[in-house]
């Protein structure tokens, strides 16, 4: 294993240090492995708040800061953050206007956000709603899920929800919202190579050099079936038909991620994003708005995933908002 | 080789077909490759462009737009531009006032960069002025290179003379700045793997699992020595004392930037930082701004450097002016 990291039990507070030295905007709290906005939002505004496995850089503490998160919980890699966690993130962001708890869909979070939601609530009355995202349309169980995965949406929703927030929507307003930014987006992706856990020290999966992984899990879980390796267009398709298959994007505005999974360059990410906008394109989906980038990542995996949300102009105004985090930044 | 490719002679055609749907601000000359704003600066404002071989990404196509450059020409993969590459151009940047070559030291770039500037004087009368970017303290001559390669401070220089330019600085100025920049600013890089040409179809170089290249060159050339793979907090002493050796920063303000070589995900980065950032401020660096993710990459090469550059209160208003470019985006 190669990696640039000191003691392999040391990864995530060492990388906390990194992120709290690089963003004067952020504050760690290193005992609960919390990182929240060190000016946080006016009295009065509705808290969002994420969390989940580490491993998956930007997301979340990438995406704590104005126009996005007021706080995230880290667990270590590829491990849900614990109940006591989710309750220090949720007092810290907490602006007396209830919290948002934003969870991908793998049971160990969703149980945990749970428990935490709870104990915060008895513990300070705070009044706590959560989103789940699950919008993997690779598989309908996993090695870690019921039902379908949260993952890739889950950027785009933090953003969107982020700039509501800003906005000072209240708090029923902002759990609609995101539940119509979950409804309305889909998801899938693919693996050329396993990831490395710096824990385990060796690949989680094995994958010949002539196959790939489609549909592929954030924490290397298997996906739909393993497929030779093919051409970018081929792959492309392989990613776009089983989203348009699920939902009808019609013609309206969409915004579309293509994200890297943490070991794929940005040459790679560029052609990918031209053979996965012209299928969309050819679909007759209108692309208002796109990232091209490392977004939500599986340690060092080679490989991408797609996201596709279908937009009214109100999404895309909240899209436009400032927002100043170390993973996105623009307007600010 | 596994890649997100289609065929290995089209990979530089089809990124630039995806960096152009991707970005509405972009045009791309696909016959010349040369890459440019969709609407340019106003006339009579200095144009800036940059260009060499890709696989490098997001430098340089990814620096192209408001705040940064006016056009970039991409030669194939570790290839520098040709000079009809780099008068195309210089032509379709040109807005009357000059144009400023940014160029890192490379042989073939420095000496195609100086015939296309030749040809574009005589072709259309345009004044060319080119800086020479040579900041990288690992070795003095290399494979590809008498003296000192161009390495990581060609962002930053790229984003603080943009934005001189926007302003309407002249094309004397620009170069000055430009030059001043170069002499105060200093990059060390490690690589942790070879990079994979797509091309060649095998890595360019090989590195035992227990060690590292410390000083390589961002195409894989070799750089001081190899060394036993070692703890970040080791690696990161190893960057940043030559660079301290170099050149006496003193207790000013700096703009330090951990750049990912393209296949190191967020994380390793994030934790990298930390050290970095320690050493420097341990040394009485005063680190007023800071990068840290993929801007200047080798492929999918894994593995980081460092740049660091002396700053003060006007280099540091520059910087913080706005930009919107594929590969750095704020404030616009």
């Amino acid at each position: 294993m190669k990696k640039l990291i000191n003691d392999p039990g040391d990864v995530l507070a060492d990388a906390l240090t990194g992120i709290e030295k690089a963003r004067p905007d952020l504050r760690v709290d290193h005992e609960n492995r919390v990182i929240y906005r060190s000016t946080p939002k006016d009295q009065g505004k509705v808290a969002l708040i994420s969390g989940g496995g580490s491993g998956h850089e930007p997301l979340h503490g990438g995406f704590v800061g104005r126009g996005m998160l007021d706080a995230a919980c880290a667990g270590e890699v590829f491990t849900s953050p614990t109940p006591d966690q989710i309750v220090e993130a949720t007092k810290v962001a907490d602006r007396g206007a209830g919290v948002l708890h934003i969870v991908k869909n793998y049971t160990g979070d969703v149980m945990n956000f749970e428990m935490g939601a709870e104990l915060a609530a008895l513990e300070t009355g705070v009044e706590v709603a959560t989103v789940v995202v699950d919008d993997d349309v690779a598989v309908e169980n996993s090695t870690w899920t019921a039902g379908r995965r949260g993952v890739g949406l889950t950027v785009l929703l933090e953003k969107i929800v982020g700039a509501a927030a800003e906005e000072g929507r209240d708090l029923a307003a902002l759990t609609d919202l995101a539940k119509k930014i979950n409804a309305d987006g889909r998801s899938m992706g693919m693996a050329l190579t396993s990831c490395t856990v710096p824990a385990a020290g060796k690949p989680t999966f094995d994958l010949p050099e002539d196959q790939i992984e489609m549909g592929v899990g954030i924490h290397g879980e298997p996906g739909r079936k393993r497929v030779p390796l093919a051409p970018a267009s081929d792959i492309a398709r392989q990613l776009v038909e089983p989203i348009l298959a699920d939902y009808a994007f019609g013609s309206g505005p969409a915004i579309v991620m293509l994200n890297g999974l943490g070991g794929t360059p940005l040459i790679e990410l560029y052609l990918m994003y031209g053979e996965v906008a012209a299928l969309l394109e050819s679909a007759g989906v209108s692309i208002a708005r796109n990232l091209v980038g490392d977004y939500i990542t599986s340690l060092d995996m080679q490989g991408c995933s797609v996201t596709v949300l279908k937009a009214d102009d109100e999404l895309l105004r909240l899209w436009d908002a400032p927002v100043n985090t170390a993973g996105l930044r623009w307007g600010a």
